[in-house]
């Protein structure tokens, strides 16, 4: 077979605010690969399938001197993220071709304070990998769900949601809770294990198609924040037992003047923190020993070693049976991923962002 | 007996940023009581010996309507808090003339969100009260202490630092931990209880007297927070694995940047917030996140239930053998206690402050 366009993602400038299409990433397809024939030097070949397009990214794009829980992109090589592939050849004892991977599509994977990458893999049409490890791995779909499943309510949205609700809630049955970017794919999974705890949940989206979707997902209460004021509708409706922060600023102001005492937050992420340059001040920290509120941080690879198993068991069957509902929105083609990565940083795209590249 | 005058510190207006002695509160003597014959109705006459001054005050010289986890002191009426006082007649069936009584001088107690106090009871020289309960009770004094105390190491501050140790530190050998205002009662006690654990402790003050009694109660790194930035030494001393927030703002946002994955911080005050008028902002909250970690808030009060028997079990033979330090600034008269307010909220006294009232 003749060398065949390598297409891929390319981080080219860290962006100050929000990240610009074909600014703060290119779309570049200079790059070819024959596929028969090319070295893999004991490793294998994956055709990527799906990518996946999250918040967490933006944190990603900056000076790689600045240390954080997620490696730096590196300026000239392919972004990456997670992803599903499928395996076109392989060296690899423990790989067949044909065989589903699903994970980090990058070589390096995701290693705190780690600012080197070991290879030039990520967000392309092909990549070469050499190790399967707690980042990259083999599955199964016993259930035979939708690929893109796996980096969407089965992947790390919907771990996170998971590990962090059983982590954190300590949920008691008539507790009240509230869940910011409650349309999200790890919000509609938090309103969902909310409802099967037993609370009252109120959810907040940017839209009136959202905020239908948590009335789907079972919440109690639901508003749009673009048009109602958070402590508002708190001060009607709550106070609040459990706090689910994606967004911090004003909102968790609001979620802490109307905690309850000994109230759980469950810091999972701060979206309107994410571009704003400098961080978005929190005025009111006092209430947490006024009111004997915790608050959670956590990142959910951290949990893995302790609910991977239960959430294997736990979440798949529920998916499969409709139980735990879940949506995307399916973007078509790596050339798609920058204008997707800002749609999400401005809360635009309407589902669990999904960018498909390739059929099996 | 004829008529003696009952001094009283009287709350007369609600400050906007530092409270004003004479303004604030207001020392007033016009009222007399005659200690022979004042009906008792079932209750008991106590004379005052020793009062408290602490930073919580401060956020109960509010406008009433302002719910808070302290009752608000009520304009017109003497302020309460924590003292020291003997029982001079009693017709309570419980309480016998010598009776040594702790706990809150307010026959209301401390209730939170309570607005509404019930009687004429406070700082001052004289109080009836009706009941004992959890918030002012008898107490033995084995190891022969000074009375001081009971308000001091043995009261609720050092109460404050064990419990709060106790329940959030989860303190592992070879952790460091970072104390902020470390020579003050409560601090000082976290101190000690944090190289008993077997920690690296970094304690911050503002003098180089209280730097000296850090040493004394055995950290390992002090520093002057007006002459040293907080960051620079976290960096340099940190990463940290427990940080003891007495003061939010700054201090703690470098606090959030020096810290470990998975740290703890105990949220036990704010008093860099307690003037402001506006909260001091935090602007890096995403670090709770990034990081894993845990703000955990608590109030001394609810923790009562838990650690009251293992705090006088373990804490009394320590101060009696000299084994746990603590120190006292003593004042005299409740005439002075407006200006002790002042002094307290600007970080100005040298020890924990203690009003002396009267002899046994």
């Amino acid at each position: 077979m003749p060398s065949l366009p390598n297409g891929r993602v390319i981080f080219n400038s860290v962006p100050e605010g929000y990240p610009i299409p074909g600014e703060t990433t290119v779309y570049d397809t200079s790059q070819t690969i024959d596929l028969d024939n090319t070295a893999l030097d004991g490793g294998f070949l994956m055709k990527t399938l799906e990518v996946s397009v999250d918040p967490y990214m933006r944190g990603r794009m900056r000076d790689p001197s600045i240390k954080s829980y997620a490696s730096p992109f590196i300026i000239g090589e392919s972004i990456s993220g997670y992803g599903v592939a499928v395996v076109l050849r392989s060296e690899h004892p423990e790989v067949k071709k044909g065989d589903l991977i699903s994970g980090m599509m990058s070589s390096s994977g995701f290693v705190i304070n780690s600012a080197l990458p070991t290879g030039s893999t990520g967000y392309q049409n092909y990549n070469i990998c050499k190790t399967l490890d707690s980042w990259l791995a083999k599955f199964e779909n016993p259930h035979n769900l939708p690929l893109s499943t796996f980096i969407g309510v089965l992947g790390m949205p919907g771990k996170t949601a998971f590990m962090g609700w059983k982590e954190h809630s300590h949920a008691k049955k008539g507790e009240t809770a509230f869940v910011s970017t409650g349309a999200g794919p790890v919000g509609s999974l938090v309103v969902q294990l909310a409802k099967m705890d037993g609370l009252k949940v109120i959810g907040s989206a940017g839209s009136e198609e959202k905020l239908k979707f948590m009335k789907e997902c079972g919440a109690d209460v639901v508003f749009n924040y673009k048009t109602s004021k958070v402590a508002d509708v708190l001060k009607k409706e709550g106070p609040i037992d459990i706090y689910w922060d994606n967004v911090a600023g004003e909102t968790l102001e609001a979620a802490l003047d109307a905690a309850n005492i000994n109230a759980r937050f469950i810091e999972c992420g701060a979206i309107g923190d994410y571009n704003s340059g400098k961080g978005v001040p929190v005025r009111n920290i006092s209430r947490v020993f006024e009111k004997s509120i915790s608050l959670n941080g956590f990142i959910q690879y951290r949990l893995e070693p302790k609910y991977l198993a239960e959430f294997y068991k736990t979440v798949p069957p529920l998916v499969a049976s409709g139980k735990i509902k879940h949506r995307e929105q399916v973007f078509e083609g790596l050339e798609t991923v920058g204008d997707v990565i800002l749609a999400v940083q401005k809360g635009q795209n309407t589902a669990k962002a999904v960018v498909h590249i390739a059929d099996v």
